[in-house]
């Protein structure tokens, strides 16, 4: 069974019928968490695990498992699955190439009545853009730990609606308990960046994940007329948060080419043309592969910011809501993908993620790792997000085969070090 | 009839009824143009007017004419008013103290059996703040000549509703034609600025007003994923409009005391935390009583914005959407004003208009000048915005004895020079 294949016009047209639900004018998905399309593309999901012969269940959190059994039902399943929520002008592949694949590996298996050793178990995780109910990964982190139920369940969306009320209002809050145990976990994901692209390397080997912490930030000072209120009388929240993001720029120039920084949102009070802006909310995104180094970013960040408000006489809350380690995944899972990769002809190259994944909280309670495919040009969180049709069926060929490493090693009494 | 008074209580309780519809929890207004809320006030008004004894007639621009009679029927009237509409999140007493303070002297007259020679007519102008419908001023600048009827009209908010649709939805499009003649114009407005309160002067004789030039701003990048895209290659658009902002703000310090910047109104593209952004959308208001100078800073503006984007290889559209020049007020006017403070004994002293005023642009068709009261630490467009009690009245009186003035000097077959 080494040279089992899935089906490549199948899994595209699953991603293509997926790409349907919240289809943006420029070719991109706004299906954001436990909105309605949200739901919809749910339903149409579960559907579609069922009729791949899966029993499918809910847990507190909505996370959705799709489960196929194995000879041995006793052993903890090994999972593999991504998400299906996108940004709010997001591509139609982030996220939902690793749930579909893996959907494709359940039918491939159904197809060729192949029985695994163990059971397995395909997961879609509630919530993982971040972009709605921040910070990201919302779900993944209640399964791992990370994060309280009741913390995930009351996280609020910019209009004040919670987490948990809308998982309720879709009707994906069930009764499974969060938190059982699985063998071994495999996220297959679009890179996100360019260094695959660049390499000229089709299959990333992931082997581990950057730390990231997020902040935000509210600065306050007075709003008042802007054309009678003289410059030296000003306390402009705006200029001082302008002066914040540009030091935040500038700051992780010195942690070049490891680091990033990145403020993705800011809103203005009152946000009116012909007003002094009295207070200014802003999102900052650190990264770094080194905790040591992401720490040094912290420290600098609050420091500039800072010196900034001192000198504008402006209030500064600096409010840490995110603070993910580095991770690194479990090596035996490591060499599973890479032994997939190979077996499939398929050239690869060991990275360490950019992104934030699923894959990054699971490997704090599982053996994980992660396969990574290009896109184009290293552009996602992007309408214009795009991948090969041949990068997808190399990703899910390599997914399905390190899968089945992974069941082979472990139905031979091996275990995952 | 030279110590005939206003009711101050009675024009306190005016501006307190005002006050609710639209009322904040911050103790503010919030009642922008065209709104369900501007429409109810503007019923409250109209039956006060009537009350008052007045016609009422409403032009193609919804602005509100309330004619009081006078001896000579055929000489153009003298006007004089101002605004309802208010900031997002706005003050109590910004336009509203003219336009109620007109209303009192209506009233007053009334009650006195007072006939005066020319008619008189209280005019609320539609949209002065501009914050809904931008620029600022529209119908006073459509009655002036600065602007077309088709133009006000098809003036969009931030969701794409226009102007006329928006007049007819709330029912206060009217049929009289826009422009007909004035003898002359007087507009009592809070001072918005800290002057009067620092040199402890009552009221501010205002000579003219300051001229003004707003932008709209769009920088554009490219979006990508915060963790994944390395700095290298980023075109981050929040990043280039940050370094603008905070140079808008570096520039007019070459320009103060009399020159004033402000960035107002941000809107980030697609605003989220995890996605570099794409697109900024920004404002920039500038103003200075020097055309000279105005056109300095128009130039620094546009070399410092070029320079930024120019070095992170973003596309910047500059677009100058309001031009206003700097106004000289009508000396007769002028006189009239500081004659009537004289008379009622209120300190005085002569300021030009950091703010702009609907009688700015009626200024240049009409003779015409402005009364300013202080308002506590110069704070307007803000919820906190406070004036006191007597300086209301001081106001309305001298409002009152400036028109009667006015009234007197035309009437004895005048000039206004």
């Amino acid at each position: 069974m080494t040279n089992l294949q899935i089906n490549g016009d199948r899994l595209w047209q699953s991603m293509m019928d997926s790409a349907r639900i919240g289809a943006t004018s420029g070719g991109g998905l706004s299906r954001l968490a436990l909105t309605d399309l949200d739901r919809e593309m749910r339903d149409l999901f579960v559907g579609w695990c069922e009729d791949a012969g899966c029993s499918v269940t809910i847990d507190l959190l909505g996370n959705i498992s799709a489960r196929r059994s194995g000879r041995d039902e006793v052993s903890a399943p090994i999972a593999f699955g991504s998400h299906l929520d996108t940004q709010p002008l997001g591509g139609r592949f982030d996220g939902v190439l690793g749930v579909l694949a893996g959907l494709e590996v359940m039918r491939t298996l159904q197809e060729a009545g192949y029985v695994t050793g163990m059971p397995l178990e395909l997961i879609n995780w509630t919530n993982e853009e971040g972009s709605r109910f921040a910070p990201a990964m919302l779900s993944s982190g209640g399964f791992a730990g990370v994060f309280d139920i009741e913390y995930v369940l009351s996280r609020r969306d910019r209009d004040g609606k919670t987490f948990g009320d809308e998982l309720r209002r879709i009707g994906y809050a069930g009764s499974q308990p969060i938190g059982r145990p699985l063998s071994a976990y495999f996220e297959l994901h679009i890179e996100q960046g360019p260094i695959l692209e660049s390499k000229g390397k089709l299959i990333g080997v992931v082997n581990g994940g950057q730390g990231a912490k997020w902040y935000e930030i509210t600065v306050k000072g007075n709003s008042g007329h802007s054309g009678a209120t003289p410059m030296r009388l000003r306390r402009d929240a705006l200029v001082g948060a302008s002066q914040m993001i540009a030091h935040v720029d500038e700051m992780v120039r010195q942690h070049e080419p490891e680091g990033v920084a990145t403020v993705g949102l800011v809103e203005v009070k009152p946000n009116s043309r012909n007003v002094v802006p009295g207070e200014v909310f802003f999102t900052v995104d650190l990264r770094h592969p080194r905790a040591d180094a992401l720490a040094r970013m912290d420290r600098e960040l609050r420091r500039k910011l800072g010196k900034v408000a001192a000198s504008h006489d402006l209030d500064l809350e600096i409010s840490l809501i995110w603070d993910s380690e580095p991770a690194r995944f479990n090596s035996c899972c490591i060499s599973f993908v890479r032994e997939a990769a190979k077996a499939g002809g398929y050239s690869s190259f060991d990275v360490i993620s950019g992104a934030a994944h699923d894959a990054i909280y699971v490997s704090k309670v599982a053996p994980t790792a992660m396969i990574f495919v290009p896109c184009k040009g290293g552009v996602s969180h992007n309408e214009a997000e795009s991948i090969e049709f041949d990068h997808a069926v190399a990703g899910a060929n390599v997914l399905l085969h390190a899968i089945l490493n992974c069941d082979r090693h472990l139905s031979g009494a091996g275990k995952l070090t």
